[in-house]
Order: C-alpha cells, then structure tokens, then sequence
C-alpha cells in the first residue's frame, strides 16, 4: 500500500526497527476493517442473539486497531512508553475479538477469516512491543 | 487484504457492485493512512510553517476517508443518501488534500506520493458515487 | 466543556461565526457517544432482530460526526468546500439516524432520545452550513 | 449530555459503578476534542517547530481517548481485560500529552488548558482502571 512509501520517506524516521511497524500497521489496518466488516456480517445473521458478544468485541477491536494504527503511523517525537500501552491495548482487544469470533467460527465462516486476522494483528502487536519495550529500557 | 473475504461472506449483501466498493474501502484505508504519515512528515520538516495547509487538510482527509471507509464496507440496510453525502464529503477531502499536497510535491516527496493516493481514493469515491445515485433514482 | 476554551485561543481563527461553530461541534460529540450508546443498547434488546437497520445507520452517524466534529475543530488554513461537504454529510446521516430512531421511539426510549439529538446535531450542521456557503460565495 | 441518559436505558447494564463509567467517556469527550483542538492551534503558532512533540503527543491522545470513550460507552458482552488495558492505554496518552503540553504552559495558554484537561481525563481512567481490576479479580 501506499502509505508504507510515505512512511520510508519522514525526515526524521524513528528507530524502531522499521518493517516490525510496517507489518503493525498494515494487520491493524486490516483488522480493523474485519472487524467493522465481520460485526455487520453479524447483525444481519438470523441468530444474531447469539452474536451479540462477537459483534461487541469486534467493534471494540476496531477502535482500538484503528487508534494504535495511527499511532504506531507517526514517526515525530514518539512518547514510548504511550506507545507500548496502545500496543498492549490493542493486543488485549485482538485476543478478545479472537477468541470470540473462533467460538462462532464452525457456522459463520466470516468469524472464521475474522479471527485468523485478529491472531495476526496480535502477532504483530506483540513483536512491536517486544522491540519497544527492549528500546524503552536502552533509553 | 482480509476483509475483502470477511464482505463477500455477508448474508445479505448490499446490491450496489462490489468490486466498486471494496475498491473504494481499500483506497479509502490507503488514503487515510497515508495523510496521517504526510501531516507527520510535514510536521517534522524543516520549512514546517509553510506546510501548515498540508498537514491540516491531510489530518481532514484521514478523517473523511476513516469515516467513509467504514461506512461503505457496512452492508446492512444502507441509506442509500447518506452513503452518497459521506462519498461526496471524502471526495471533497481527497480534492482538497491532493491539490496543496501538489503544491508542495517539488520540494518533499511524501507530498508528491501523498497528492497520488488522493487522486486514487478520489476516483474511487467518484466511481461508487454515481453508481449509487443511479441506484436511488431506481429506488 | 473544556476544549471550547482552546479553540478560544487558536492564534488565527477562521472567521466562521464562533458561536455556531462550538454548538456543532458540541453536538457532533454528544450524538457521536449517543448513537455509540444507542446502537450497543439496541443490540442487547430482545427485539434486536427489528433493530438491525438502527444499529447500522446509529453506527454510520457515529462515524459521520465524529470525523465532521474534528474538522469543525480545526481552524487553521481551512478548506471551504470540503467544510461543507463534511457538514451535508453528517447532516444526511442525522436525518436517516434520526427517522430510524423515531420509528422506535415508542417501544425504546433510547431510540426516542437518540432521535432527539440527531435532530438537534442535524440543526446546527445545517445552520453551520448555511454560514459557510455564504463565506464561500463572498470569497 | 444526551448520551448520558441513553447509557442509564441500556436494558442490561453492566456492574461497573455507573457515575465511574459517566466521568470517564465525558472526559475522554472533552481531552479527545482538546486534543485536537490544541494540536490545530499549536501548528499555527509562529513557534511551531517547538512544538511538534505536543503536536504529534496532543494527536495521539485524542486517538486514544476517541477509541476508549467508545469502548467504555458499551455495555453489552464486555471484556474486562480489554477494558482495563484500553484504561491504561488512554491513561497514558494523557500523561505524555499533559507533561508536553505543561512544558509550553507559560507562552502558550492553549497548552496551559490542554494540560489541565488531559490530567482530568487522565484521573477518571486511572479511577475506572482501579475499579475494573477489582471487578476482574472477583469473576
């Protein structure tokens, strides 16, 4: 996508290793979009009483990967330790919206894809924050 | 990405094309992501005061596309009006966006790639658009 | 609030009527958080099954006004065709939240309420509206 | 605010103490849109290569307290692991962004305001984080 480009191009880029980002931001990218694309799957199905807990968890887990994804975006004068906080926050809402959607997952194939990506954000969430973590106690 | 597989398993999808939409979502998540990360480069440039114009209409468009882009990969009994007025509205904030970026395109690359992606979302936003006002006049 | 104070002191103001502007902004947040509120309410009534239409247009008018609010806010170097773009499109979204809510309104007094406010946020968009397509005619 | 009353009509309210919950999205309302509104003014200020640490900070807690003014605002189903952790998240970008803004409270009376609303907001997560724990060890 484009904005990896523009992210390569910043004057003063930080030194968190660059690709742990890129591969963050384009998961909560996408995460985020599932998730808003899995909730509305949801409340349209014909058992939508029993999604009510997906439908919840999927639209927290868009806000939280669509706030850290933004954050993990700006390179300027980063505050690290905010930075680790998202990324647990946003770990913590992947694992919720995860684990959910794998309860519905054998009759909804949409919670199925959706929690295969939300496991693929945390993944990354968790690598950033490892790296950003390491960076914090160098400081 | 993911959530293209996550809208075409939705039980009832919308009627409006959806190789049109999910064009439109992803350009609009591009889009977004990308004028967060220009306004963060404009902002850590050293002729930062002339790029105060960049970096506030980029921060209006990530809003706009944000907010579209969530509205178009809803499916669930649409407003066929609203979608056209936040379609509207992003086209707007892509025009706006692309031409300062474009002013600025010479001297600082993330505004030359930034205008591009603008354009792009613009286009798709446009595309959808007269698709769905054709489907109210059906209505 | 607190934040109509900050945009008191922003060193070079738009010279959009103040007062219209803090009212729209002050209605996007509160219908943004009340359109959030109505469709996780309704999502958890007995009847969700006919709320599926709140749900998703209360979800589409949260977006909408949350990205107008914050466009709203800011004041540097504003674009005057995009303003008014954002400002049809949360109007648009208001109306449709708004009629949804009020077909409600009789078994769901979160519906009924929540129909009050998108009124009141389709108000001073409308009015913000008409300042700004008279300053763009004067420019 | 309207959305106040809504949150009461919720037909299955969870047991976290409510005026804990009210405190919270209302600060979280006010710090995101002070935020937004401090970063605006910042960037036009003649001094605004200063300023690019509250710029990209103030930018980061308006996300943050977007994203967790939502997800404390449902009710339904929740996550309080995923509650706590987006408290945290949220408590931190109000630190960064109160200490930054703080350092510029002397010659920039916007920043001065800022920092006072994002301690306030600040406060009402950490008190809800302290609630949420316990409620979590008690399940």
């Amino acid at each position: 996508m484009t904005f990896q480009e523009i992210i390569k191009l910043h004057p003063r880029p930080t030194s968190l290793d660059r690709d742990a980002r890129l591969r963050c931001i384009n998961e909560c990218l996408d995460c985020a979009a599932s998730c808003t694309a899995c909730a509305d799957a949801s409340q349209s199905e014909t058992d939508v009483e029993d999604l009510v807990r997906v439908i919840r968890l999927c639209l927290d887990c868009a806000d939280a990967c669509g706030a850290t994804g933004r954050i993990v975006t700006r390179q300027s004068a980063p505050d690290l330790r905010l930075l680790a906080a998202a990324l647990e926050a946003c770990s913590a809402a992947c694992l919720a919206s995860a684990e959910e959607c794998e309860r519905h997952a054998a009759h909804h194939e949409h919670c199925r894809v959706c929690a295969e990506i939300c496991r693929r954000c945390k993944k990354t969430c968790d690598d950033l924050l490892a790296i950003t973590v390491v960076e914090t106690n160098n400081e």
